[in-house]
This record gives structure tokens, C-alpha cells and sequence, in this order.
């Protein structure tokens, strides 16, 4: 890896990242067509390109003898260059997967895991475990790595409070884990990763995405980017009150969308032992009235946010991915009550088809998009299959 | 007025708004100091300040002889200068001012008026005589006006939906008050304008400012910029649920914070004839009793609006700047149990100054704002004094 270090050349870097992103844009590209896509000359296009094939960044084709004009070879984001490690620590289960820098995924894994029986540096090592699996089955350099987690995690990448975790909270989980694999880590909130996968991978760019899991997370993305507010804490969709004076939440306070509508009082209500028995027995009508209230409350909740937010898109995320097609009617006749400008136009509602490796994905994607913006950056890549 | 048609030159447009942005950021500068905030030469300084002073947007004072170095005689922007109208039609009253182009209020006026008993046409003419004794008070000549209205305005100006008044759904209030009053209208969510004119007023950079009228809005600002949403419609704070099972909303909804703390709710439970009446009797316990159960259900949806949005500050206004004193230790109490990061900071409750010119003073300022911008519009000035 020949790339000079960051912050060294910022024109360079500047530069680097106009040639990659002119790629990353056209899939496959001459640097005839980079040249006049970015109005760099094309000596300074192939000097740059030289040092992206270098590097491994890039990947250079067979000349294209079907093309009109004159052939050049056709340049692409290799497929087998540096990509990102996506992580997931969650309440109830562990991710990994591992990213191309063509936005690939080269290999993805969930596994249960009780986080809250567990000691935290056990729960680490399980998660390094599956790392070290994933990045073997990828077969490509890793540049660093997004950690994905349920709770307020600040812009420092610290959890200050997970109340589903709350022996994590101010736990330094990306240090640590940095520390076992080697790999720069930053971590963010899991709602808001997998917001940023779901705009990647759907194109959406006014929406909020709902990751239901044990909390109840949402990431907000406006024009294209994730809202995250002040202090990267928005999106708090599970403390969102359906009734003031209902049941108390783990939060300290009462009557919260989780205490209706999150796994875990999903899971209690209809007395199922996972996700797998509530899909399977969601028929049976006792499961489809407790899944029906839960798309009620929903819908309360959504209706609140689109009333503040302004959303086109609802993407339902996490388990409720799978469970949708219980949860939808009632949530939809919520909306359709609730939401001040109904008449107007509604918000669509959509199923995620990124399913429970939303938030992984995004982690891993973060790490891809930061290379792509730096690619001097590059020269710190430490891991490798 | 000599300046150019808006349009036909974009560069000087953009020079001419830089000179102008950099005395309004000194508040009394010199040519000199002009060229050397800008980058601009001395010479085009000069050119651009003397067509900035004959369209009366900039003010020449005397040599400011005290001053070191060589003394230049300093510019300000010019308070009789064209500033900009405001106008407000709500639910029950109706607001003018008149805003200088260096922010002074020139001019403002709050009357009550049962806009739901009256016809539009007549809520308008009123609008309008109460526009003309604000314009004729404050001596300026105006450029433009902002109408700001209490429901979904859309971004070409149309007030799509307004709950509390059904009769103005998609009336041309802007349309019809500009033929009226012979001057561009623009109008806005009266909720928004009053965000606008609070971090104007205040300098915060991220909060939701609350507008406790008989419809309850919310202005969300996000880095100094309104947080608008996709069509416009973001911050309806008075239909978020503080119980899905709750009494029914205008809105078509139930449980809304509106039925718990809109004005109509606060006086119809107190049993007073109007707001002065209210702050009058607030120290009756009965009174006090609807203002603390309205102070519990503004705390729920401030929660989840700060849970959703993570945001520093709360400014109320409205109607609540005035019964601040009786809402604000039982908001203050439903934050601290419900706001996810309150171990981390909680945000801080402020009463607006503004008071019930919020909305109005941030009707007039977008006027004022979009002049400074493109100071060559300013050949377009209809009304004056």
C-alpha cells in the first residue's frame, strides 16, 4: 500500500477521492470519462489512477472493444480491494459482516446471544470471534470497522446509556474490541446505522426507519442524511408515548411504544419463546391480537413522528421486517387517523429487505463510504484475510 | 431605487449581498474593512456601497475621527431603509409589524379576533387595516411581507390544512391579501416563522420552540436552520398522543397534546373567558390544577419530541410565555422521568421574550432576510410609508 498518510497532501487526498467517486458513480469508467466527469486533466486522472490501482482500490479491465470511440481500459472499484467490518452487539443477538468497497457484501452472519445474561468481555469475545469468521469467509483486507449498538452513543462513539444493557452503559465497547482485533472501531447507534444502509440500499431519502428489536429504535434521514441531532441522540422511537399512564418502562418512565410494541413484551404477550415461534404461530388469534395492539401503538407512535418529522417513507426494520404483514393494517389505520397531513399525502409504509443485517450493514458501510471520502487512508488497513 | 432587475445579474447580486452581509455582520463598518472581509477590491467596494447607499439599503455616518489608522466614513445598514412586513392570522387574534432591515422593530400590533366566527374576506380586511396602521407607524418603505398561519402551509405558500379553522383549507389568503395590500406575500407555518424569529432573537442553534395557541405548533431549528421536513410540515407538536385512548382531536385523532393544553382546552377546564383571564385566576387552586395537568401532558410530547429530535433548548411561546410560571415545574418533572438522555444533559426550558409577536416578528424578518440576500429585489418595492 503506497498511498501517502493522511493529512499529508489534502489537494492529493482531495483529488484521490474525486477519481473514486467518479467511479464509484459510473460502475465502470475510462479515465478519458473521469477526466471529463471531474475536469481534472487526464495526466493528473492517470497519475491518480495508477496510485488507486496501486493501493487496490481500483481495478483495471480488459479494454472495451465493443465501445464506440477510441478503447480505453475500463476501470471499477475492485471488488477484492480494503473494505469494512461491520459489527453488532444487541440485546439479544451478535452480526458481523464484511463490505467490498463496491458495496458487496462479501460475507454476513447473526447469531442469538443473550447480551444481558452475559458478562460484557465474554459478549466482546464471542463478537470478536464472529468477526475473525466473517473477515476469513470475505477473503479481502479490512480498513476498519462500525460498531453497531442499542442505545445513546455519543459522537465521542461512547454508549452513555442503553436501558435494555444498562451493565453497558459507558462501557468502552469500541476500545476494547479495537484492541482484540486489531482494527479501528467506531461505534454508533444501531437504529441510525441501519438507517444509513436502508437510504443506501433503497435510494429513499426522506424517511424514518424503524428497527424493532428488544428497544425500539428509529433513524431519521432527511434529503439524504441521517438527522442524528445535537448530540447523535435522535431517533428515540421506543420512548415515544402511546399512553402516559401506562405500564412502566425501562427507561424510567411510563407507557412507552417499547412497553407495547418491542420484542420483548411481544415475546411475553403472546407467550412465545423467540421470533421464530411468534412468526410461526401469528395464525393462531390470541398471537395475531397481541401483534395487531403492537401495530396499533405503532402506528401512535409513527403518526407522532411524521407529524413532527415530515417524512415521505415508513421502512420497517428488525423483526418487524418479518412480522409486517400482522402489524400493517393496524398500524396503516392509525396513520390514516393520525397523521395531519393524511389528506395531503400519506407516508408510504415499506417492509426493509436488508431484514436483521440492517444495522451491520450500515456499520460496515460507514467504514466503506469514510475510505472512499479518504482513500490515503487506506494505509492504515491492519487486518487482512 | 436604481439597483438592476433581480435575475439579470447574478455576480453583482451576489457581491452587492456580500457587502451588504458584511456591515450587517459589523454593524458600522468602513469601505476599507469591507475589501478586507470580503476579498473584494477597494475600488468594486466603493462601486457597490454607493448603489447600496441610493437604494437606501446602506447608511453613510460622519468620519469616525477617534478611530485609529486612516479615518473612512462608516456604513451601517440604513434604519429607515425598506424593511419588511409581518402578518399574522390565527385562531383568535390577528398581528402586524414592521421589521427595519438592521432588525429594529419599527412597528407591532396583536388585536384579538374570532377568525372562526368571521369570513375569510372579512379576517382578511381586517388583516389588511392592521397592516396599513403598522406601515403607516413605522415610516419605512416595505418590500414584501410573510403572513404567517396556523396549520400545513406548503412550500409554494398554501395553507393546506389548518384543523382549527376548516373554513381557510386551501383558501388564497396570501394571494388575496397581496392584491389587498399591493405588496409579494409569502406565507409560512406561524409556528415555524416564530422558530425563525426566536433564533434570530435568542442565537440557539438547536431547539424546539413551542407555539401555545389554540392550535399548539412547534418550529424545530437543527444548526441555526429550520428543520422543516419534506413538504413543510414538520413540528406539529400538538398532535403528538399524550394517551392513544384520550378525549377526540380536530384532527380527526384522539389523545392529542392539543385536547390537554391547547388554549381552548386550558379555558373551556378553567372555565375563563380569555389568556388575561387565565394569568388573572392562575393562583386559584382549581385554575392552577388545569395549568399543572397541562404542564404534565406538554412534558410527554416535549419528551418525545426531544427523544425524536435531540434537541439543547425548549422555548415555549405563545400563550405559554405568559403561563410559564403555573406549567412549568410539572413539565419540567414528566422531562426529567422521560427524556432518554437526562443523565447526559437535559435540555433547557426557556420562556420566549418574544412573546406574542413570535410568529409576526418572524413573518417580517424573512422579508428582511431574503432582501439581504438579493439586495437588487429591492426595485421592487410597492408599499411605502
Amino acid at each position: 500500500l503506497t498511498l501517502a498518510t493522511a493529512g499529508q497532501h489534502t489537494v492529493r487526498r482531495h483529488n484521490l477521492a474525486l477519481v473514486l467517486g467518479a467511479v464509484s458513480a459510473a460502475g465502470r469508467t475510462t479515465r478519458a470519462q473521469i477526466a471529463q466527469a471531474t475536469g481534472l486533466t487526464r495526466a493528473t486522472v492517470s497519475a491518480l489512477a495508477d496510485q488507486l490501482l496501486a493501493a487496490e482500490l481500483l481495478d483495471e479491465l480488459d479494454p472495451d472493444r465493443g465501445a464506440p470511440g477510441r478503447p480505453g481500459n475500463p476501470l471499477r472499484l475492485n471488488p477484492r480491494g480494503p473494505g469494512g467490518l461491520g459489527l453488532e452487539v444487541n440485546v439479544d443477538h451478535l452480526a458481523a459482516c464484511v463490505v467490498g468497497l463496491d458495496g458487496s457484501v462479501r460475507a454476513q452472519h447473526v447469531e442469538p446471544f443473550d447480551v444481558r445474561a452475559a458478562a460484557p468481555g465474554a459478549t466482546l469475545r464471542r463478537a470478536a470471534d464472529l468477526a475473525d469468521r466473517a473477515v476469513a469467509e470475505a477473503g479481502i483486507p479490512i480498513t476498519g470497522a462500525g460498531l453497531a449498538l442499542p442505545g445513546l452513543v455519543d459522537r465521542d462513539g461512547v454508549l452513555r446509556r442503553a436501558p435494555n444493557l444498562p451493565q453497558w452503559n459507558g462501557f468502552a465497547a469500541a476500545e476494547t474490541l479495537a484492541v482484540l482485533l486489531g482494527v479501528r472501531i467506531d461505534a454508533g447507534n444501531e437504529a441510525n446505522l441501519a438507517a444509513l444502509a436502508e437510504c443506501s440500499a433503497e435510494g429513499l431519502r426522506d424517511f424514518v426507519h424503524v428497527s424493532g428489536e428488544v428497544g425500539v429504535g428509529a433513524g431519521v434521514v432527511r434529503d439524504g442524511r441521517l438527522y442524528a441531532g445535537v448530540r447523535g441522540f435522535a431517533g428515540e422511537l421506543g420512548h415515544v408515548v402511546v399512553d402516559a399512564a401506562g405500564p412502566p418502562c425501562t427507561c424510567g418512565g411510563s407507557g412507552c411504544l417499547e412497553q407495547y410494541a418491542g420484542l420483548d413484551a411481544l415475546l411475553r404477550d403472546a407467550r412465545a419463546a423467540d421470533l421464530d415461534e411468534l412468526v410461526d404461530r401469528a395464525g393462531d388469534p390470541h398471537v395475531g391480537g397481541v401483534l395487531a395492539a403492537a401495530g396499533r401503538a405503532l402506528g401512535v407512535a409513527l403518526a407522532a413522528a411524521v407529524n413532527l418529522l415530515d417524512v415521505s417513507d415508513i421502512v420497517l426494520g428488525g423483526s418487524y421486517a418479518r412480522l409486517a404483514p400482522w402489524l400493517i393494517a393496524a398500524l396503516q389505520a392509525e396513520l390514516e387517523r393520525r397523521v395531519m397531513s393524511r389528506e395531503i399525502g400519506m407516508p408510504q409504509v415499506r417492509v426493509s429487505r436488508l431484514g436483521p443485517y440492517a444495522a451491520v450493514r450500515g456499520a460496515a458501510g460507514s467504514v466503506v463510504a469514510r475510505l472512499l471520502a479518504a482513500p490515503d487512508s487506506v494505509g492504515k488497513a491492519v487486518v487482512s484475510a
